[in-house]
């Protein structure tokens, strides 16, 4: 029974690529632009006008971009003017304001949140209930768990804000918060609930509220081999480029 | 493209000012009224009936008041009962149980939701992802940061339900817990994450688990000037009534 | 003006019972069984397929049990192949993916979210964004409070996931966190934004980042009556199966 085409609607300005599937009750607003083979479920809201839209007559939606074979699940809005890569895939009831710049192969998680202007990488995974502030940057192949809030405001309420930056490979664990600015290296490790106030150089483990340097995250022994579990490259492969390859192998081949 | 008027449910006795636009899929129960001016966005439940309503025949829908050139966005749920002000906005997926009072010219973020009876004042800003449980008191120009709950049960689970108080200007910044009954003043600021466990007097920065004074609001610095930031209606105005002039010259004519 | 049995899709192979309604928009997939007098309200995906079902043309959507006198509020999303047993009640926003059993008389609040294969007692009781991991198992009449998360990523990202567990009759606060593979026992309290690293013996309190012994429950006073509150349904009884009667005269009818 897959989509119905039932109470769909479509801009005439916006651009639909080959295979696109669209469900039920799913608007796609003007200057849309889907890449062939994605498919956006029910429910949704696709180029989502500003306020502005309710106001000005003379309003014109700025284009948004969604790249080919994306699955973007249902009760989903997407604004106007994100510029989204090829691969996506979300839950359900994912919002992503404007602005921001998603790469390919990424996914976002039900309920999470994405601010506006922030730069999300390649293979990133946000999973459930996460929200990206503005001006955030998140590296490729980085991991921010259920709960966890990256935030901006210096001194809020105020007009300095500061985005926290997640380096590649760096993994935040569920409920931690990333205070303004900080910016956490590559291969990191951030502890459930913690509160990161500062920056936290590459390797490294930080836990607790203010978050504490723990150690090199090499040190974690795998619960299963007993050896070193990170870089967690070297011991899990699902979704990612090098799956049913050795990561150093696929590491290699990128080099040359 | 703006609204289709495509597949939206009015309920004959629902009373709609002037003007008034809303959006696909949308339901309007019994007995809402709408000010003018104001749009609802699709897939909105406005007026949501509580359970009796499945069950009872002669169930009769509360009712429920939103005011004029209010912004309520997709997929937003206000349950029967409520008294909204002018000009709020909601981000998406709102959540409004029963019998709240909302001031005017607040707003309310992404899948925020209010348990019910909670009384919030005018140009309160409650960010995306905020639990305000029932009996809480939120006063006038208070901001409340994304992932923050306040919670009611002294007990839990049980029958003794103190809602918090958040003092007018005061900003509790994200991830943080109020306890049951505590009562936060004027003009304070609580750190991330925070866990408040007992009162707080105003002008007071309090941060931790349990959180513990840090000292005096007027302390901090702004990064940007090197003098103090707070209270933060000096230094900040958008979206507030002394927007353009200077805070204490409206104050002061506020006070003519 | 109950439900309009406007634009519902309802598959041919759906097993709907007697005095079902199914709200506007909803989505009702194959091979969805659902119990008499269960009330399905508006934009619900209930049986909702997984990524499969838009790439393989054979795609088989597995069965999904939904037992009878059920409230499945509106925008909620259930995906194929779970079994919900009777009077299950739920708020809005909901989403429940693959696997997972819950039990009769449980209720599962405004946005949270089961990620699969968990299994979900009697008379238990998940508030508002809730989230709870694959394998989490929680027992008859266990409470969790908003904001709180179940994690099972014991090396993140990685494939040993352990299931935290929760005991019956235990209550765990506002915005915690459990680790992966914890055991909370029967009749235990977890404070607000505690971090439980290590399991939990019956009838314990534990607060606190990581969450540390304080006592017995027991030792608990009541704020109404100065006497011990818990174990807590001798003195609540709202919706369990004791309503109406003292506690302990129904414990003794059910043991004999």
């Amino acid at each position: 029974m897959k989509f119905n085409n039932s109470n769909v609607s479509l801009s005439p300005s916006a651009k639909i690529g080959k295979n696109v599937r669209i469900g039920d009750n799913t608007v796609i607003y003007d200057n849309v632009v889907i890449g062939d083979n994605t498919v956006i479920c029910n429910d949704c809201q696709i180029g989502e006008p500003t306020g502005a839209y309710y106001k000005d007559s003379d309003y014109v939606n700025p284009p948004t971009i969604i790249g080919a074979d994306c699955l973007i699940r249902s009760h989903s809005i997407i604004y106007a003017s994100n510029t989204i890569g090829d691969h996506l895939i979300t839950g359900h009831h994912i919002m992503v304001r404007t602005g921001n710049k998603i790469g390919h192969h990424s996914s976002i998680g039900n309920f999470t949140e994405l601010h506006g202007d922030a730069v999300i990488g390649n293979y990133v995974r946000l999973h459930s209930n996460v929200c990206i502030c503005e001006y955030a940057v998140v590296h490729d192949y980085a991991w921010i768990f259920p709960g966890t809030i990256l935030s901006n405001g210096v001194t809020p309420p105020g007009n300095l804000l500061l985005g926290p930056e997640v380096g590649p490979y760096t993994v935040i664990a569920v409920n931690a918060v990333l205070l303004p600015g900080v910016k956490i290296g590559a291969n990191c490790l951030v502890g459930a609930s913690s509160v990161v106030t500062k920056d936290v150089p590459e390797f490294t483990v930080v836990i607790g509220s203010p978050a504490k340097n723990m150690g090199d995250i090499r040190n974690i022994q795998s619960k299963e081999t007993g050896g070193a579990y990170y870089p967690w490259p070297n011991h899990f492969d699902r979704g990612m480029p090098w799956q049913g390859m050795d990561y150093n192998t696929w590491l290699s081949q990128q080099n040359q």
